[in-house]
């Protein structure tokens, strides 16, 4: 029985799914308006392992993600312009060319992490009839006002139930937060369903308001319900949207639909750089490009699997060594097993022991870390298999193998010839950087990188018209 | 100066901007219900090359396509399933799930191919609200009417242009084909621009006219207009879309902003295997997974490169084959030029001949196989430089591959590591099926596999307790 920790109701509850053998599951996905970054791969890994986790159990999952292309504001309080269409100007391109770059970017980081692509994914300007339609309903039962510069708010303290999710009371959030609000609200903590826009905006629609775009909050709504239904069993996200945005989605679904439409409600946590939070304006964002370049993309795999997805993961070199060196183990203990095993068996005995943990450990709230140090022991032991050359434990090994390290947790191995490439390809890049530095004449650069050279066991010697790398 | 074959003229004329400096282009994409196939290589891969030679020459390009994920109907008459419906219904999954499944699988092969991503890919689901727009301005303007069942047609009849791109006179369309018709047309020749659809579809929206989906033409002068404009300079597709679809194309643009939109109308050609045209139904379909299996993406780019744009491709063994070898000569050359130089320099005398004649062919209606022909001379000489380990001329032999080989024609090359281990790959499944046909006791089908390796340089000798594999 899968138990999973339901933000709702603040405990761990087990997973009744809505209609049998089957899980539907939507999840928050990104703003394309810049590159993928950590907090990408920290909430999207972690909910891929969970819906990885659900089709091995034996559940038929539907996986909704949204792309949010239009209507995220730079401010909070429903202020300010749009991300997108910022970065538009900024990039001086069409906002929808800006939105499929950064999409196309945003996928291409999560494949290189090889998490599995959603179902469906649906991007916002895509569904403006829906999102037109859900905006009109929440106003027709009286939840939701025009002004007259032709915004629609949805009227929080009509609901008396706002504030459920996050354990907020209205007043607190109020005082608790000095946010720049748009003047034309109600009350301060009324929040957007549809904003006017003036003419130079390029992504813009006719509504029965006037011109304008979706507020960020309904595209949630209206797609988690168009592609589930009303009721559904798992919505997830960052917990950095747990308030305003999951609130609001637990009242805006309430109203449309009756009820809050999700069963659990998940909650990833953030990602830390050596302790502090990471931020564009902080000066330690960092991109995914950037740390695949470095580790490789498994390697931050697992470096994010090392920690549950509801504790903080801090980025820090020594954790990504640390993950790099256990990466390593797993990878050449699975060389090892898949030169002895092609088929496999059912496992028994220690390794029944072990299997059967690695199940526990995910059952109990998808506890990836308890699941890790499963997976450690079972290095300790496939590589006895691997010394003794035992064919019919190798086959044991090799289904735990296929189901927990690959299927489960999602890991790709290189092949051998790969990873020297790779190694090939950064002591020929070192060596080009002397090169240069050389011929620019900056000496103590040169002298640098021929120093970063011998540290990594190449001695560099010039030659008449060049130089050569020799391996020690 | 480039020169275009315009299908609208007949004739090849220089292209003239309507910007300077910039290029609008759109491309038909795929109705997105299959896996893609050798034709989507061979039209895609045409306009890419296109646009990579519009960028070379200091273009600025804006490009723009389509996925059709609804509207697209199985038969010609617009009568028929839904293409994305039917196969939903086949999956029994969301017809959104089918659309962005292949979708996926559209852009995996097309990357694989080194095919760049359009500037904006537009799904026509995204688009009902300017879709319906463009239709009410139609049937408004006197082109469309609107039948009792709530389909709206464009009247053929009324627009006397028709025909003005495919060469077609109305009665030819008519009698030349015997088609299954809507029966609630004026005209045969008639074509829907938005068509009822019945309350079990789940595609649908609402309408001036009654619940539907829009055709299949109108989707695409809707996506051209909004990001390119009223008028842009080159629309692109398959030849086997030119009627209808293109010409509907230009009545429904002319009507819509007075003029048909597109300056250059560009046509690739089909595909054929061994001699005949490839289709599902007669069994020689092949999707580009099974070609990328057996020769690389790479040597199908070059393979299908080496016919003009406008020329059939045939897809044969004989042809593939010289394209590998041919391919593999030019892998060799890049090779051993990038290890002679790593700056480039422009070209003088003989190379500086070869670089303008690769230029000059692409000036002339894009035409790949002169290029081609001009880029094998150039490995003559640069495999001269290489052996005569001429460090100076090798930089000038790294700019034509950089520009040439590399930015317009595309090709990437793999390294060495990549080519060998997939050599390893191969032969050791071929090795590991052996060992089963052995157990099996299926001793004539173990004998064959063992000479197909020994073919390959491979010996193979059976131990106590398994095989080993020895290269020859």
């Amino acid at each position: 029985m899968i138990r999973i920790y339901n933000t709702r109701t603040r405990k761990k509850e087990d997973f009744v799914p809505i209609s049998e053998g089957r899980v539907g599951m939507y999840v928050c996905g990104p703003t394309v308006y810049g590159p993928p970054h950590l907090g990408h791969a920290k909430s999207y890994l972690s909910f891929d392992v969970i819906r990885r986790f659900f089709v091995f159990s034996g559940y038929k999952v539907k996986y909704v993600q949204n792309i949010t292309d239009v209507g995220h504001l730079v401010g909070d309080g429903d202020e300010g312009e749009d991300k997108i269409a910022r970065q538009a100007k900024l990039e001086k391109v069409d906002p929808y060319e800006i939105a499929y770059k950064y999409e196309c970017d945003y996928f291409k980081a999560m494949d290189a992490l090889n998490i599995e692509r959603p179902s469906i994914s649906a991007r916002a300007t895509g569904f403006i009839i829906d999102i037109i339609e859900a905006v009109k309903e929440i106003v027709d039962k009286g939840y939701g006002y025009v002004t007259k510069e032709g915004n629609v708010y949805f009227d929080v303290r009509k609901y008396p139930n706002y504030g459920q999710l996050s354990n907020r009371k209205l007043d607190e959030s109020v005082s608790g937060e000095r946010i720049e609000v748009a003047s034309d609200k109600r009350n301060p903590e009324d929040f957007a369903l549809w904003k006017a826009v003036d003419d130079k905006t390029l992504m813009k629609w006719d509504s029965p308001w006037g011109v304008g775009c979706p507020g960020w909050h309904i595209e949630c709504s209206v797609l988690s319900r168009k592609f589930l239904g009303d009721k559904f069993d798992i919505h997830g996200g960052g917990i950095d949207n747990l308030f305003p945005h999951h609130e609001c989605e637990c009242a805006q679904g309430d109203i449309l639909t009756g009820d809050v439409p999700m069963n659990y409600f998940m909650h990833n946590n953030l990602v830390t750089v050596n302790g502090t939070k990471m931020g564009k304006s902080l000066g330690n964002f960092i991109t995914l490009t950037e740390l695949f370049d470095k580790y490789g993309p498994m390697v931050v795999r697992y470096f994010i699997l090392m920690s549950h997805y509801r504790s903080i993961v801090d980025f820090n070199n020594e954790g990504l060594k640390t993950a790099q060196k256990q990466y390593a183990r797993i990878a050449e203990m699975v060389k090892g097993i898949e030169k002895l095993a092609s088929t496999e068996k059912v496992p028994s005995g220690e390794l029944k022991n072990i299997f059967d943990a690695c199940i526990e450990a995910m059952n109990d709230d998808f506890n990836t870390p308890v699941l890790i140090a499963e997976v450690l022991n079972f290095v300790k032991s496939a590589n006895t298999i691997i010394s003794q050359g035992d064919n019919e434990k190798a086959k044991e090994a090799l289904y735990v193998v296929n189901n927990i390290i690959k299927e489960v947790m999602g890991l790709q191995f290189e092949t051998k010839a790969e990873v020297e490439e790779k190694l090939d390809d950064e002591i020929d890049a070192l060596a080009k950087l002397r090169w240069q530095a050389k011929k620019d004449k900056n000496w103590a650069e040169a002298d640098k990188l021929r120093a970063i050279l011998l540290e990594k066991g190449y001695t560099i010697k010039d030659t008449k018209d060049g130089y050569e790398i020799e391996k020690n």
